[in-house]
């Protein structure tokens, strides 16, 4: 109860070791997250996706020191669904983000994949609440890439921000990860470059073709010029910084934000079904080395992987498969 | 059973439908394969995998010539992880890979994500089951971007084909999403283009400096020109066609061919325990609107996700999560 408390109280250190904590799966982080659950749903979850070399960190460093200016504090978390092996090359970019972590309101905290696939977006979801509990008003959270796991991540953000770059091809992709339609606000960075307005008719047209799926909200496809430093005076990011408020506030005034949430609270739901149900199963299975029996019948042909999961199922639980 | 026989005796329209099943998570589905379980393991599976505009339906056309004419048949799966929103509209360059279609010994399909996150994995898994007991020498899966859905569906195959292009920028991409690890021959496409040598050179560097996970087995990078029609007689395709099979063959004489079908077989194993026990526990949740009464507790924070979880384990499980 303690460190939920210190959670609650901002503490940098217990958060950053219960995230790490998280990412590790460990038993302990669980028990934490279960005592900080009441006291989290006030922050603006802001998801921030887009190709690498998209320049998705600079534009959080921007606004972040936007936001700080208007007295609002900030959680970021930088996830990477990298693998472990080449894990520790990729995060240099992120390092720059770390200077803000001189400033006490605002919290980064980078996180990659340590485990098996699926364990980062859980460990995601449960970072999220440890940043929300810390009282930041806004968690940005960034992902690289633009995989089905990135749009997982973006379904526990109430604000996504999707960010392209003129001449980079990587619309297409991007179209095909099903990130386009999860979007609220496009933001074409680095507009100073060739193919900023044809990229952002095309965007437009898209748009205008795709099924309404935001109700009064339309997204808009805003321009971030690549020419002035520091970040927080490129132009055109105070207008993102803007939109992103205003989407919040749009959000609340039409009651989706309740819909948000539900949608959030069932994903949660349904990943800890599986570490309560299908986890201590596996476990029991793997101890006593009996995954690795079914896995020789498997081999030799004797059985097929269902009829084999239906005996475990009539072993394990009070219904049956056929219910 | 007559289905299966069918299958069995290589019935395109029987396969063709019982994949389409499969995709929808048709019940009768889940018998056919059963069905068809002991019957597979012959075929070699290989994943070609790599960025979109890679060239890889071209690249697949080629082998199936060049595999056909040595009278090996044939099968493929075109795997799109698209959302169902943009699934219609970029499977266009699949329809040239159909003509093949004419050539009975050749059997080819589009799979692309329709429901669920995940199931498209498990659906892969069940139709390369398909395209086995139809008797298909070599089964190739084409998957289309570099994230982690597409490093699962590559783990069904014994040999990984990593498709790149010189100048496109997608090596950190791969880097990130850890198919590189699991490519077991690289081929430059396109190899016509600027910058062919210097992407090999920073290829084989990588490689070097990567753990040997491959045994014996030192993934080589191949080159393929563009410049020559038809596919099969472009230049350096028959060495790629040719070091498919070589790599099948060091399998075999390794005995690393039982350790990659375990693995496959753990796969599915896991998969079957989802659908056996967590899916009919989560489908009486849902009936019964409790799902929608726990998602009320979650946002009226008068519960947390694993607490609730609990609650069910304890309700359906015969042993308890502390376990």
């Amino acid at each position: 109860m303690e460190r939920a408390q210190k959670i609650r109280e901002g503490d940098v250190r217990t958060a950053s070791r219960l995230i790490r904590d998280i990412e590790d799966n460990a038993p302990e982080a669980r028990q934490t997250v279960r005592e900080i659950f009441c006291h989290t749903g006030n922050a603006h979850v802001v998801g921030i996706t887009g190709s690498p070399g998209a320049g998705k960190s600079t534009l959080v460093n921007g606004l972040i020191e936007l936001y700080r200016t208007t007295g609002r504090t900030v959680g970021v978390l930088a996830v990477d669904p990298t693998s472990p092996f080449t894990g520790g090359a990729i995060l240099g970019d992120r390092i720059r983000m770390q200077r803000h972590a001189e400033d006490p309101e605002v919290f980064v905290r980078s996180m990659a994949t340590r485990g098996t696939l699926g364990g980062l977006t859980k460990a995601v979801g449960d970072a999220i609440h440890v940043l929300d509990a810390m009282g930041k008003d806004l968690i940005i959270v960034e992902t690289v890439g633009a995989g089905q796991q990135e749009v997982q991540i973006m379904n526990y953000a109430h604000t996504v921000v999707l960010v392209l770059v003129p001449g980079m091809g990587d619309e297409i992709q991007i179209l095909k990860a099903g990130i386009m339609e999860i979007a609220d606000i496009f933001v074409i960075n680095k507009a100073d470059r060739e193919g900023t307005h044809k990229l952002q008719r095309e965007l437009i047209a898209v748009l205008d073709m795709s099924p309404n799926t935001k109700g009064a909200w339309r997204p808009p496809v805003l321009t971030v010029e690549n020419v002035y430093e520091p970040a927080k005076f490129r132009k055109g990011i105070e207008n993102v910084a803007k939109t992103i408020l205003d989407h919040y506030g749009h959000l609340v005034s039409n009651d989706t934000l309740d819909e948000c949430r539900r949608r959030r609270s069932l994903h949660e739901l349904n990943d800890a079904l599986t570490s309560c149900i299908l986890e201590p199963i596996l476990n029991r299975l793997i101890t006593e080395g009996e995954i690795e029996r079914m896995a020789d019948q498997l081999l030799r042909g004797e059985a097929d992987p269902i009829t084999l999961a239906e005996a475990i199922a009539g072993r394990y639980l009070r219904i049956t498969s056929a219910e």
